[in-house]
């Protein structure tokens, strides 16, 4: 099911880069602006140590998620559209055949 | 060199039990306050990852230090006065033996 560079034709590259950029950076953003806003309630240690878990978690997530390989980009792209980060017509332009296979396994 | 507690009146134990609390309180609020404010500053998702290990570093470093065992005390008391978070007047009341101790590993 894995697609390879091979069929990734050079419009469909620029779209893919595009696409996996804006989606990291909304994403970033959101967290970023979570953490900022979060740590200005910061009362307790417990809190801290809730905030860390937190951030490891996210860490390991983020690292593991944004992994721009062409073989892995259509799993990307569905999970980046089931959590919201991407819409589907932002890959509009991709081959009818990876667009449903995105479509798919996003709604898995 | 270990202190066991035998060793330790019930004077001395209010007086340490005090102390332990303070530089406590001291160091927590030190670090939430820092945290706060770090965290008010982050703008790119390394600024998050480099919170990250600070507060990993931090977590250990934290719950290895506070550890109320009458044993380890005088050595926690010299950590804790080593790196200002307590007094040696604030240990006042201990035996002189005992603060001679705590005295000389502070400046070790």
């Amino acid at each position: 099911m894995q697609v390879s560079e091979a069929e990734w034709t050079d419009t469909e590259k620029t779209i893919a880069r595009t696409a996996f950029d804006q989606a990291y950076g909304r994403e970033i953003e959101a967290l970023l602006k979570q953490v900022r806003a979060d740590a200005s309630t910061l009362v307790e240690l417990s809190d801290l140590w809730r905030l860390h878990d937190f951030l490891s978690a996210k860490r390991h997530q983020v690292e593991g998620k944004y992994d721009y390989q062409y073989a892995a980009l259509p799993f990307v792209f569905a999970g980046l559209v089931k959590d919201g980060w991407l819409h589907l017509q932002e890959l509009e332009g991709l081959s009818k055949d990876k667009l449903a296979k995105i479509n798919s396994l996003a709604n898995m």
